[in-house]
C-alpha cells in the first residue's frame, strides 16, 4: 500500500481558461490507473492562431498510456469541457460517463465522429457511484450556468479527492440544482485529501449573485421598450434563456429563438427533462408577423462571434428580420477578455441602424456562472480538504487562488497544464514534468501548434510573400529571366517602378553574373534569390517579405 | 454674405476612437477656405490589418484642395491627433500651429521627413489669435492627460465655433493648466455656434476625478511595497508620469524612466518648460546597482505593445533588469478595449515570476482624461452653444452624445467620417457625403485599406496558398508534370499520402487528358488547376486554400 501514490495531472485547462482536461491516477509509481475528468476545446484568434478553427489540448501523453485508462468523465456540457470528446474518444477508446443532459450533448458529438450511442453511459446524481478501475467517482449535483453540471467525489484507497468542475454557489438558480450546503458538508466530514477547484472568479471581491436576482429587472427593461427586444446570451445558459423568455413573457411578448446552438440547446434541455417548462415559442416564420413591440427574440452570439445571429442582425437581415430605429437590443451575458473588438464592433453597426444597446455595466441582466473569492472561501471551509490546487484559470488566477488558500492555513501549489502533484502525502508535491501543448482542428485535419504550418500563416500575413520562378536548362543555362508573383504586397515602391520589374531586373542581373558553380546548386540560387529579393523589397517598400523560390530544371 | 457658409467635416476621429482629422471651411459655397484639425494616427490589428505599421485618415480629399488649405491646427501631442502630421505634411504644403510642447513633437515628427523646423510655428495660449484666411484661431488651455492642450475658438464672420478637442474638467491637473471655468464662461458668452465636442467618456456616469487623487494613494502602494516598484501609463501622460515619480520619491524611491518614448516625453516636457519640478532621475546604469527596495521604475507599454518595456519585462531581461518573486507591478492605466490579451499576457508571465500586479480596477491609481457625461453636461452650459456636434468617439459615443444633447434642448446630429455639415443655420444640417477611408502605412509605403493587398494577406492568414507551377513547350505540350508548394498548409490529409502528391496527380491527370484548347489557353489552365487545388484540398484536409498557379511557356 506505502508504493501506491495518487497522482493530479492537468493536460488543459490550468494555466488558461478553456479547453480543460484533468488526469487523476492512482497505483504504483508508473503503473497507476486513470481516469480523465473533461475533455474541452478553446478557441482560436486571428493573432496567434489564424485559420485555426479548434484548439484541443494535446493528448498524446494519455494516448500513449490509453491502456491504463479505465474512464472519461463530463462534469457539464460546456465547450471548454466537452468539446472534444468526440475528436478524440476514438483514441482514447475509454467509456464517458455523464449526467443525462450532458450525456445528450456528448452523444451528440461523438455521433458526428461516427460513434453509437453506447459510447455514454448516462448516471445517476450522488450517492450513486461509477466505478473506474480503483476509482470510485460520483456526480455531486452543483449550480452553473448550464443544467445538471456536477463536482465529483473521486475515491480512492488512497483518499478522497474533490474536484469541483465549474460551479457558483446559488440557491436559486432557475434551472438545474440549488447548491447544496449541507450535501458539500456531509461530503467533507467523509475526509477530503484534495480540492481541486474552479479559479475564474478568484479576482472578484463581493459574494456571487443568483440568477434569481434577474427575473424582474428583465421584466422592467422589457416591459419599458417600445419595440422589437433582442437578448442575446450564450446559448448553453439554459437558466438565463429561460429567465430571459419568462420575462419577455410577462412583459406581454412573444418569444421567438434564434441562431441554431440556441435552439439545440433548449431542445436538448427539454429531451432531458431539466427544463420542465418554458415559454411556448413561436417560429422564426410566424415572428416575421408579429407585431415588433409584441416579440422578443433570444439569439446567439453574445461573444461577438461574426457567423452567429447576434452579428448577422447587426450587419444586416437574419432569418428575414432586420432591426431599426428604436429597437432595444441586450448583452444579458459579459464579454470574455479578447473578444471585446467583436462585441464593440457589434454594438456600433446597431448604433448605425438606431437601435438602443443595454449591457451588463450595471450588473442588473447578467450574473457569472462562477464562485466569486468569497463563495471560493465558503467552499473551502463545507468541504475542508487538506489541500486546494487551483484549476481552470489563468496563471494569475491559480496563483491567487493558491496564494488565498495559504492564507486560510491550507496547503496549496500553483499547478499549471503537465505538471503532475503527487497527493499523496501531507502536503502537494510536483512529481513529474509531462510534455504537454495544444492540437490545432484546422478544416479536417489536425495539426501541431508547433510545427510551423501556423507560423508560416502568420508570416505571410504580416510580410506578404514572394513567389520567384526560375528555370533552367539541362546544362544550368537559365531559359529566359526569372519571374515573380506578389501576394499580399504592395505594387510599387520607393523607385515608383513596378516593384515586380525591380524584382525582376535585380534577379536577372545577378543570374547573369552567376558562376557555373552557383547555376548547378538549386540550394544556392534559392538562397542568393531569397536574400536579393528580401534586400530589394527592404529597399523599395522598407519591409521584407517571405520568398519562395522555385527552381525548375528541364532535362 | 448669405452665400457664406460655415462647414464641418470630419475626415477622421468621427465613428471610431482614433486617427482625428477635422477640417473646417468658411466661403462661398465649392469656394470655402480651410483649415485642419489635427492629423493623428490609429494603430493596426491582427485581425483587419495584419503587417501595417501605422494607419491614416485618406486626405485625398483634403490633399485635392490643398490650394484652399491655409492652416493645421494642432490641438495636443498624442498620437492619435499629432502622428500623422510628418507623412501628410509635404503634399498639404499648409503651415502648422500648436503650442509650444505640441510644436515640440510636431517638429520631431516632421523632421523624421525632412521637413525643417520653420514648419511649425509655435502659439501662445488664448487670447492670442493666428489668423488663417477666413479663420481666426486662439488655443484655449484645457486639463487632459498631456501638456498643453488646447480647445481651440475659431472665429469667422459666419460665427464663432469650439472645438474642445480632448478635454477633462480637473481644478488640480498636476502639470499643465486646470480646467478654467471662468474663461469657458466668458468665451461662451461672446456667443457659440457650434461646440465640437469630445465624446470619449459619454457613458461613464458619475463626474470625473482629478489628477490630484492619485499622489497619496500611489505613495502608500510603493511604501508598502518589500521589493522592486515598476509602474506603467502612457508616456505621454506626463502628469502621471510625475505623480508616479513623486510619489516614488516620497516613499524614499530612487527613479528611473525606462523606453524610449518614456524619456523622450519627459525630455520634451522639460525642455518646453512645462515640467517645472520632476524628480532627480539615475540612469538605467546606475538603476542596475541600486537596492531592489529602494528603486521605481517608470516603464513603457501599459497597453501591452509587444516591443515595449513591460512586455520585455514580463518575457525576460529588459536593460540589465529582470523581475523577481515579490516585486509589484502597477498598471496605473486603463486597458483600451481590444487591447486586453496584450495585457492579460503581461500579467500571467509576471504571474509566473512571482510579481504582485496592481491594476486600476480599484480606481485607485489611475484616472481618466477625457470628460466624463456630468462633466460634458457642464461644458454645454458653460460655453452655451446653439448646437453641439459630438466628435472623437465611436458611432455608440456619438450617438449617445447627441441624444444626452438634445435631451437638454439643444440641436444636435450624428456627423462620422465623411458627413459634411453645414454649421450656418440654426441647426446642423448634412451638407454633403465626402468619400473617406483609411490609408495604411506598410513598412515605407502607403497603401490603401481597400486595395486587396491586406484582403491577400489575411487570406493566406486563413486558408494557407498553394503555389502551382506548370512548364508547357511552345506547341502547349506540358514539359514535365505541375508540382506545387504549400504554405501554411498541413502535409498530410485524410488520404495519409503526403498532399503534394495527391495535388500533383490530380493536376498531372488532368493536363494529360485537357484538351489542345485548353492547353493554349493560360487562364483556363490556370483556372482549372486552381478549381482541381481547391476541390483536392476540401477532400483532403476540410478546407479551400488560396491558389497561386504560375503558367510558363518555353518559346
Amino acid at each position: 500500500m506505502s508504493t501506491q501514490r495518487l497522482v493530479y495531472l492537468p493536460l488543459g485547462g490550468a494555466g488558461e481558461i478553456g479547453m480543460n482536461a484533468y488526469v487523476y491516477g492512482y497505483g504504483p509509481e508508473g503503473r497507476e490507473r486513470y481516469i480523465l475528468v473533461d475533455l474541452g476545446v478553446t478557441f482560436p484568434d486571428m493573432d496567434t492562431s489564424p485559420g485555426v478553427d479548434l484548439i484541443f489540448p494535446d493528448m498524446s501523453w494519455l494516448i500513449e498510456r490509453k491502456d491504463r485508462l479505465d474512464a472519461i468523465f463530463i462534469t457539464h456540457a460546456h465547450e471548454d469541457h466537452v468539446g472534444a470528446v468526440g475528436h478524440f474518444f476514438g483514441e482514447l477508446g475509454a467509456p464517458v460517463y455523464a449526467r443525462a443532459f450532458t450525456a445528450n450533448i456528448a452523444r451528440r458529438k461523438l455521433s458526428e465522429h461516427g460513434h453509437g450511442d453506447k459510447a455514454v453511459t448516462t448516471v445517476e446524481a450522488y450517492p450513486a457511484k461509477v466505478d473506474a478501475g480503483p476509482f470510485k467517482v460520483s456526480f455531486v449535483p452543483v449550480s452553473h450556468s448550464i443544467p445538471e453540471s456536477a463536482s465529483l467525489l473521486i475515491e480512492t484507497e488512497g483518499g478522497r479527492v474533490f474536484h469541483t468542475g465549474d460551479f457558483k454557489i446559488d440557491h436559486e438558480p432557475i434551472v438545474g440544482e440549488p447548491f447544496d450546503e449541507a450535501l458539500w458538508e456531509e461530503i467533507g466530514k467523509g475526509g477530503i485529501k484534495a480540492m481541486i477547484c474552479d479559479s475564474t472568479n478568484v479576482f472578484s471581491k463581493s459574494a456571487g449573485r443568483s440568477e434569481s436576482e434577474l427575473g424582474d429587472n428583465l421584466e422592467m427593461l422589457v416591459r419599458g421598450a417600445e419595440s422589437l427586444v433582442v437578448a442575446t446570451t450564450f446559448a448553453s445558459n439554459v437558466a438565463r434563456v429561460k429567465t430571459l423568455a419568462e420575462a419577455g413573457e410577462r412583459a406581454g411578448r412573444s418569444i421567438c429563438l434564434m441562431g441554431r446552438s440556441m435552439r439545440r440547446m433548449v431542445e436538448a434541455s427539454i429531451e432531458t427533462g431539466v427544463l420542465k417548462s418554458f415559454p411556448t415559442v413561436v417560429s422564426i416564420e410566424d415572428a416575421r408577423s408579429v407585431p415588433r413591440e409584441n416579440l422578443m427574440l433570444l439569439v446567439t452570439g453574445s461573444q461577438g462571434e461574426r457567423r452567429a445571429a447576434s452579428a448577422q442582425l447587426a450587419r444586416g437581415k437574419f432569418n428575414g428580420i432586420s432591426l431599426k430605429d428604436g429597437d432595444l437590443f441586450l448583452f444579458s451575458s459579459k464579454t470574455i477578455p479578447g473578444n471585446e473588438r467583436g462585441v464593440i464592433s457589434i454594438i456600433n453597426q446597431l448604433s448605425v441602424k438606431g437601435v438602443d444597446v443595454v449591457d451588463d455595466s450595471d450588473g442588473l441582466y447578467h450574473v457569472s456562472g462562477h464562485a466569486n473569492r468569497p463563495d471560493l472561501a465558503k467552499a473551502q471551509d463545507l468541504i475542508n480538504p487538506a489541500m486546494v490546487i487551483p484549476m481552470h484559470g489563468e496563471h494569475r488566477h491559480l496563483r491567487e487562488h493558491a496564494r488565498m488558500t495559504e492564507d486560510k492555513g491550507r496547503q496549496s501549489i500553483v499547478a499549471v497544464n503537465g505538471m503532475m502533484i503527487d497527493l499523496s502525502g501531507n502536503a502537494p508535491r510536483v512529481a513529474e514534468y509531462v510534455e504537454t501543448g495544444r492540437r490545432y482542428l484546422d478544416g479536417s485535419t489536425q495539426i501541431g501548434a508547433l510545427d510551423g504550418i501556423v507560423r508560416d500563416r502568420i508570416r505571410m500575413a504580416l510580410n506578404g510573400l514572394v513567389v520567384v520562378t526560375v528555370i533552367l536548362d539541362e546544362d544550368g543555362e537559365p531559359l529566359g529571366d526569372p519571374w515573380c508573383e506578389l501576394k499580399g504586397m504592395p505594387e510599387t515602391g520607393r523607385s515608383k517602378a513596378g516593384l515586380v520589374e525591380v524584382l525582376e531586373e535585380d534577379m536577372s542581373q545577378f543570374l547573369g553574373r552567376a558562376s557555373e558553380k552557383t547555376l548547378v546548386n538549386d540550394t544556392k540560387i534559392e538562397e542568393e534569390l531569397r536574400k536579393i529579393v528580401r534586400r530589394t523589397c527592404q529597399d523599395e517598400i522598407g519591409k521584407k517579405p517571405e520568398v519562395s523560390v522555385i527552381v525548375s530544371r528541364l532535362q
